[in-house]
């Protein structure tokens, strides 16, 4: 469960736009127009890898995973989602969920390192995010 | 659970080394000198991406993933895990784990795309494969 010494990472807050709050995680945009690109933060201190969670916060965290992902699917309809946790630049736990779309800006490559964000989309990324809570199951997970 | 229409993609046949079968998952190694790097296949036929897998299997998944990952910080001791299910190129549901540290090949990036696997290692891999063994408990998960 959250515990109240967790803060979001620094490059995190500045990189995307805080959405709400899961029993777990917090769930965040990325700020890049290139793709729909959503990341789950389990809210634990001290976190790097999804196996530092205890079994219950790990099967939670990709419980939410799930409901993310099908929620990304019913909205964007990608060709592929790509889920990671990777972490090698920022240790905060953080799970990657990218909507990926033969042609896109990096395609068929992963999207880390490929050209810059385009950050300047506020209309774009607010349409995002609401097609996100549309296709949500209004039950939390 | 695993279905008996599953065929592992040709392309991670030709890639990696079949370690064993778990409940749910097959289990491999890239062949990759660089880098400590297993890969997990539900044997599902047809899944693309976690969220294909019906919820049973897909709680399944992870702890599979957690046990694997669990061996390798024991077998490996890695600066960082990476977890991931991407599949642009092979679009056969794998999640990959990489045990990965400062300085490696492709550090701090993904490992996707960079430089060139080291396919001629096979003592190398052989060594990997019974580290994480030894570090494996007993119990399947």
């Amino acid at each position: 469960m959250p515990d109240s010494a967790f803060r979001l990472d620094p490059r995190l807050d500045q990189d995307c736009l805080s959405i709400e709050d899961w029993p777990l995680c917090r769930l965040l945009l990325m700020r890049d127009a290139r793709y729909p690109w959503f990341i789950l933060v389990p809210r634990i201190a001290g976190a790097r890898d999804p196996i530092d969670l205890d079994a219950t916060d790990h099967a939670r965290l990709w419980a939410e995973s799930a409901r993310l992902s099908q929620a990304m699917r019913r909205a964007f309809s990608p060709h592929k989602l790509n889920v990671a946790a990777l972490g090698n630049v920022v240790p905060q736990l953080h799970v990657h969920h990218i909507a990926r779309d033969v042609g896109d800006a990096a395609w068929p490559a992963p999207v880390w390192g490929v050209g810059e964000a385009q950050v300047d989309a506020h209309d774009l990324f607010e349409h995002r995010i609401r097609a996100l809570r549309d296709a949500l199951p209004s039950k939390t997970p």
